[in-house]
């Protein structure tokens, strides 16, 4: 399993009225954490780019047990989950104690940007870059 | 059905690298939807703190099947679907051929600000602003 | 004076734990006039691209003489001040009441985007764009 | 001269179609090294509150001599520039072979919480703080 963790300390601009991290402020924390991973693939948005790929989230999906403050750091882990036909990945966020914050899903498509179209099977170059990134 | 819709211009500042929409910012277009929602019942965030409730988003689902772009004028519907336990809308959002971008829900959960603890059924001041604001 | 005014509700989201509108945020709203004026002139990013030109902002300044609250409606109207050398768009934010929120500057300047050099002055296509659209 | 420098490494979400990091985005990275420069001090967003005082931004002047890209570790320093009447902060940004890409300054000043007037001098905590953390 290829898995990523970065630290994030929670921002003043991502608070809202209620003292919490706005819902919407997660996606970039998940954002942070994939684009650790992609590094670790060698696959990240730049290399997609140049492969002719584009890679767009087709489907976000984020569960909120728990709310993170100002001030606090926190640990976002993202983790491969599928790859053969869509690029899946899954993440936890926790605070310092371990509590479980978020719990999210990405999903990403291949968009071959020669043709604009949607490829069903990912395209050749993320499985040899998984395959040569797997421990 | 109570339902809301938006006209949203996309700005300039919500397009990425690739030129669409970066999908993380579709949770503020919904936001701006519910709102009206949440007027029309007479139920918005200001009412509900004013009810001694916090109603924070606990989860967010949003597919994408199309980008949208810079400038384009997207039309954002949201629509309650459910609010006996939880405060469930659905939202849709479509380009100006009516094309349908994407699809989205949110659930929400009363939380007693006194107490600090999740409600499991959503408090009458919900249920009597819905019954009032039905057609 | 070519001027354009926009009104925007301030939604949940651009909102900090102090209840008001936090800082770094007002930058949106000056794009959003700023755009709606550069469509009067016919020069908006979109043809500032197809002209071979970038216009990054060059300078900043915003001053906050007061705040702005979740759910306001506030009124954000930017005036083309100086276009020769450079473009430089004056910006001022009042609310309903007609008071001063934010008094605000951008300056832009031309790059031309086949050698990457900033121009001294401004290319001839904002100078006719601007002679045309001027009242 | 007290003072605070971090590291940030680019998101690909405030990056925009241009290819560089969106002008606003940086009133985020100043407020990040803000933060670490208050911390400092021990007068922070939280203390402040506690101590009775907000203390919004009442002026913004960034100055951008080079774009910020996708993907680069960015050094934004702070330094504590004046505090006897208003809160002045300094800010350089600069990238990984220190070429200078961005200047700017915050001003912020206190407002009495509880009369919600504000203050033509800072308050004696401030100076006591400063004091304290002087070297």
């Amino acid at each position: 399993m290829i898995s990523a963790t970065v630290d994030i300390k929670v921002p003043f601009h991502d608070v809202d009225m209620m003292n919490v991290v706005w819902h919407g402020h997660y996606a970039k924390y998940l954002e942070i954490a994939r684009c650790v991973l992609l590094d670790k693939i060698g696959y990240n948005y730049n290399e997609m780019k140049e492969s002719g790929y584009a890679w767009p989230v087709v489907d976000l999906h984020i569960r909120y047990p728990g709310p993170a403050v100002f001030g606090e750091t926190i640990q976002v882990t993202a983790t491969l989950s599928e790859w053969e036909d869509q690029l899946k990945i899954r993440y936890e966020i926790r605070n310092q104690h371990g509590k479980r914050l978020t719990r999210a899903t990405t999903t990403m498509v291949a968009v071959d940007m020669s043709t604009q179209t949607m490829c069903y099977e990912s395209p050749q170059i993320l499985l040899d870059k998984i395959k040569a990134a797997q421990p």
